[in-house]
């Protein structure tokens, strides 16, 4: 079958590879990989930020989707014809993660799903809602569970909730079409007033634009009439810490998603925390039963996830530069 | 001011009263009553089913709006102006019930709505939202507040969750309503094909006729694809617990809001509580803070009741009759 | 290696057979059985009222302990040498179960433990607590993790809570034992004085004696009050479940974990139910995860399940006679 | 009646006063004040660090026991003769707190206790365990009542969890007795080999001495066979909050309650917030329905606060003093 792997950090390392077929096991099925989706987590993977100990030659991509062609023996949770997608924390059924079910994912360490097959345990395969594209449904496992996991399954969100999202990359996207779902209100911040403008026609509530208005916490404030938002889904971590508690509510909740402004918060300021008691929650991937959830909840409201852009398998590593090139609106899918 | 009273029990009962305009104590507002909306409850409380110890003279009805129009000394909830409800259970603000907090409610034992002005401690008196008219407003304390206790605040309901509300009596219509605003599928039963069709309007996903489909429950696991609804709001009580059971999945969850069909369940099956392990839960009314909540909700989605027929004040006893013949769809509301 | 099967039901029928040791598959583990422990379940399993569509034979018995004594290929949950215990619903790591992983039980329908010994899933094993013998070990996977279930996992017990748990069985003593330890006072319901005062020696705060007391809901509102109690264990089903409701407090909770005065409840109240709004919710053995919490629970308080009698291998036909006779105190178990 | 009261900010500036005994207006107690309990908070206030908008004259002390000697109309709470102590946020209830609950609070800006007699509104008193000294019950409406916060009502402590509480203050003595009735193992942290005797004597299992051992997280995954623990009661603030958040388990919680080190962590690590999903939040003070639930936990399970030493009320200066100097074990209390 063909594969693109590295064997080296870097986008200029990937290649295509050429491996045989995998064979099922007991409880496993074989995947004809249809379509996968990038997350910024691949691009770094690929470059090496997001694991140094990464062994090679790996197979990367955590998203995709496809249909199951062969069944090892025992496999009763799926059948041939199905079409399933991967978990992205491939042992987290449900309930509380621990070391394992955390951190044994896809894409790295183990190999994902940019190729033409993949064996699978039937544990971590999941249906997919019918009535997505190919490209549409492989953008969940990863980006969309972490939405839900944040917005959903911790989050608790309910109608007339205030939920701010930093930002448009594909959690941000995802939260908001999940927030809007359950009735809440939402806020989004961006640094272009176009993305706002389409982030209005998914449904948000209210823009605001950080570069005009860098205080932007104080914007949520003005909105919510002093009050402060129920939620913030912060993905940029070490510079809008102070921002996003100053932006919630007494007993509000701030999700770190995300680290794209840095790891290491200077100056985080403690007082607020102790005296506005909010929760402040890391969120990290999510459950098979968050997952299965998710997809019972976008089949009933028939939400679709936003696509940037598709490429072809054979351009994949053109979707990586894609990727890498940053002002997308929506996920980058790879179709085979 | 003009009040309407019983100093017995029964409908040919109710009779105009005089009464001088109170005086707000300390904490206190006085409200001039603008609508005010009947329960099924306020019928039971003029016939004497309700509470047979009930003292007289008794203004009934728990449910309505006015306008703060005086203010008792040290009060800050509330202003002049504002237009506000007063709480069903008055003293119940928030966290778990007792029997004061549970049982302190207005239209009886104490004194209701359906008269020009009101009295109302500060605590108990909440805003209503701004889009909604003053009958709309004024159906909003006990019906609505129930059935947000039942569908949100107990029931937790979330986007692809399906809910089975019984009937289209107005806890149903609530439900229905707060249940899809969550994104939630939402099953209506009724023995109309009439409301059922109007239940559709509302946003209802699929109607069962139990004349023509007794057996409703499997209709519900029929459409469930076997698993059965997250949720039964059981308003008949005594007829349909069984099949209330019958009808939620594994670890499902059935509402006891009403006993329409009886106090008395004859043969309750309990294996089915034991091998489904389903959540079997009273309801009962509601505090302020599930109020507050809801009506954020409601005025985040632009929610409206569902008003059948509106009266004037004067003809609050001809209001009862029509409560009293049954066949509405909506609730019925008198205005000021 | 050395069984006892049926291979029809009922207690006489219980033989002893032959079979070879069975050897593990990938993600399985070979255990060599050091003692297994009684349910009633089991009792009803052998007599064919549990499932009557069992097929044959049926080696019986869910709860047991073993020594992990070989691994099959891509085991990393457990190690050689481990001392650990098969879980009840074998297919349940964590979460909201659904009809697979209630439903998939050892003992019945699959072969249950009492045998030299069995292959386990490494899913379905958990570590037990060190200080425990193998014979109390191997009380805890049905009877311990379904009491962990309802008290804590369900009924999330805290300390100043009063928890009623029915009779002396071992569920309710695991139900008054995992109270107890997290700070609650207990109320024991039994027929025997003798047990009462067992019951206290184990930490129970109160005994009533439902021959001599058989309004015991009323004494369960004196000792709390008037309140009510927080929690009911109902093991008893159709003959007391209108006193359970009616001896839990306004918004408490009644656990439905048994049957064994009927399963067709004649003439249940459903009014209490709406008016004071307790839960009653079924409890059906429980998750992994449970089983995990519970094990460090009784890991960090050095408790001890209560051992009624022990019997050998050999005598495992009179150790089921005996258990029919009833009228025990703890568990039987039974030691290879 | 005899206070004590600030004019100005400083332990030297504390005064006697005289004022008249106030009248209890409707729904209102007249408190005879039996003793009254220090914080660190109240140190804070007099100092001005606290509160430097505060008016004066100010009488202190959030914390305090007293008898019901006079009622306004219409209470129907407490009666004559009752054993009460005021809520620390007199407006909490229960439920989520907004800025007015949580930020009404006694001692600061509204007079506190420091006097013979206090007006209290029914609403913002409790009951205290019959079997505490005045000066004991007189500990626990902030210390108390925080913690009980942290450790149970957010925190849902149970048995087997492992609880970490920075230093033996008053809050952290609380936390671990009320961890250790629930059954967890508590770990402590102190610069005192002869605090963390006496805390071992308080049902402490592991000590820390973190003089030396500055890097005391590692001691605390050491002794969780590297897992972390469940929740570290963070009293410490800016120096503390990475190695609080090192010292949790995966998903594990972190609840900020003081500030001793600072209010501005330079360095904050937000990557193991996004990898460890642990919870972190900031608790401040309790309502009156938490205060209830812990005094029932107190009661059943015969709890005593931990006194250091007792003034009289004379002395109340001194009583700052002693406070003010540091190196308790315990509470401050002062009597009248």
């Amino acid at each position: 079958m063909k594969t693109f792997e590295i064997k080296q950090f870097g986008i200029d390392s990937i290649t295509t590879g050429e491996r045989p077929v995998p064979a099922p096991g007991p409880r496993e099925a074989l995947i004809r990989i249809r379509a996968v989706s990038l997350n910024f987590r691949d691009l770094s993977v690929v470059k090496g930020f997001y694991n140094p100990n990464q062994t090679f030659p790996l197979i990367p991509v955590s998203d995709g989707v496809g249909e199951v062609v062969a069944l090892g023996e025992n496999t009763s949770r799926v059948e041939v014809g199905d079409r399933v997608s991967p978990t992205y924390a491939h042992k987290w059924i449900a309930g509380a993660p621990d070391r394992t079910t955390l951190y044994s994912t896809i894409g790295s360490p183990t190999d994902g799903l940019l190729a033409e097959y993949a064996v699978v345990h039937e544990d971590a395969l999941v249906l997919v809602p019918e009535h997505l594209t190919d490209e549409e449904a492989a953008t969940l496992p990863c980006a969309g569970v972490t939405a839900w996991h944040a917005v959903v399954a911790e989050g608790k969100v309910g109608a007339g909730d205030t939920v701010v999202v930093q930002g448009t990359g594909s959690v941000s996207l995802f939260a908001l079409q999940f927030a809007k779902i359950h009735g809440a209100k939402v806020i989004v911040t961006s640094g272009s007033d176009e993305k706002l403008t389409k982030a209005k026609m998914l449904g948000a509530d209210f823009g605001i634009n950080y570069n005009t208005n860098p205080d932007w916490e104080k914007a949520v404030l003005e909105y919510t009439k002093g009050l402060g938002a129920d939620h913030v889904i912060d993905v940029c971590g070490a510079r809008t810490i102070n921002q996003s508690v100053a932006a919630v509510r007494i007993g509000g909740r701030v999700s770190v998603i995300g680290i794209l402004t840095g790891m290491v918060a200077e100056g985080f300021n403690i007082l607020p925390i102790m005296l506005k008691k909010p929760t402040i929650q890391g969120i990290n991937g999510g459950s098979r039963e968050m997952f299965e959830t998710m997809n019972r909840a976008i089949d009933a409201n028939k939400l679709q996830p936003v696509i940037d852009r598709v490429f072809p398998f054979e351009q994949s590593i053109e979707a990586f530069r894609y990727m890498d090139k940053g002002n997308r609106f929506g996920k980058v899918s790879i179709k085979l």
